[in-house]
């Protein structure tokens, strides 16, 4: 089992060599900008705020225990109060903290949150096929650029691999969520990236919930094509990547 | 930025090198068991079926709104209902698949669920102070054994950080997570330890929101001594190992 060792250390506290090590954040170093920043001449749309009419009758308990990766969905839309939700419960900002930390839905180290969301919208109301940005400050939708045969990208993105939802199970919108990791290794230097893994996975399962109590479906996409993906994104692969898609669309 | 190009690689997709892979799986090696075994002659403890009876009125909105991590608590014990629905909410199992693979309360690559749950309880209902592990199909409480000094283990497993919640803070109970990796490993090979930390985040953020709605908190620990905890739950650190914390306690 040797072949794992290196992998498997990786999963493990090494709070003993972090002790050791002077962060950029300790040699006084200036903390990474804390979310992406824009052109202020961008073209933004404006988001309801996330409210709870769009919530059906369920329960959090029954959204849990019937909560399902969802690979199919109904061809209809999300709408734009939807929408709003799942990136609210996803990464949507309901608070600073006395250090003047924004804190969001989710939790995360430090409250560092190194993620960014980005959209492939194919089926939401009142909004055209694209790629969007999420921007948590404004709450509201950055458009990016349309893109050229939309319905094939998850395909193309995932290596056409089986149980990977697609536009062709009527999927609604992907979410691609990527890391930052500079805004975390500032502070917590090598041991930032097991905090970054487990904190996209608390992401991930607010969408899964969140989800589930609009009588909606997700599902995970743990592979896809780093390069492709991240060229898609305008991303440079190395101090922004993708890390973790997850598909959304209604049940059918 | 070369120092952390290692690290970082392990945030990604590699799945054109996972594609050149023979692995366990692929190679005919018998799939590892799915849960820890234990001894027939056990000491096992009946948890009620995870209800709805110990839900509060909030809503999945409110519950997602108003989740922060809480490091102070009532000392009003957790009653067994409520430690049956976290358990439950957190690695309960909710069904099988087509496959045979048991589904659960939060979604893992491939159904592989690497994750055992151990608890040092200090204030439940009923149940005597001690370490537990939970037997998820069975959806009963292991008794492992009686701890000297369990106020204080908090505070020596996490290295006496601060931000830390502890016993002192009137923590009703700590989970520990461990993982053991081959269970992902045997499928997915050297992409199993990427998916095992987003995977326990997926646990942790539904251990979050469970919690919320019981007027209950949590919080998260990633800070904790490898060696002491491991040799603590009588873990080889190697095969099994402690991948994550939390404590829960009632609100005040």
């Amino acid at each position: 089992m040797g072949k794992f060792d290196q992998h498997r250390s990786f999963l493990k506290s090494n709070f003993a060599e972090f002790k050791k090590i002077t962060t950029d954040a300790k040699k006084g170093m200036p903390q990474p900008v804390k979310v992406k920043p824009y052109e202020l001449q961008t073209e933004l749309i404006d988001l309801p705020a996330a409210n709870e009419n769009t919530l059906t009758s369920k329960n959090i308990f029954t959204c849990i225990k019937e909560r399902r990766s969802t690979r199919l969905y109904s061809d209809c839309p999300l709408s734009l109060d939807e929408l709003s939700y799942l990136l609210w419960a996803t990464q949507g900002i309901t608070g600073t903290n006395r250090a003047g930390l924004t804190l969001r839905t989710v939790p995360c180290s430090g409250a560092t949150h190194s993620f960014e969301s980005y959209l492939l919208i194919r089926n939401v109301a009142n909004i055209p096929k694209g790629v969007y940005r999420y921007l948590p400050v404004e709450h509201k939708l950055l458009f990016m650029f349309e893109l050229d045969r939309l319905e094939n990208k998850i395909d193309e993105i995932t290596l056409d691999q089986p149980f990977v939802p697609n536009f062709a199970n009527k999927a609604a919108v992907l979410f691609l969520w990527s890391t930052t990791p500079y805004r975390s290794e500032w502070k917590y230097d090598i041991t930032a990236h097991k905090k970054i893994l487990i904190d996209i996975g608390h992401v991930c399962q607010n969408l899964y919930l969140a989800s589930e109590s609009i009588a909606a479906g997700t599902c995970a996409i743990g592979i896809y094509d780093q390069a492709l993906v991240d060229r898609l994104l305008g991303l440079d692969g190395n101090d922004e990547f993708v890390i973790y898609l997850a598909a959304v669309g209604k049940k059918p």
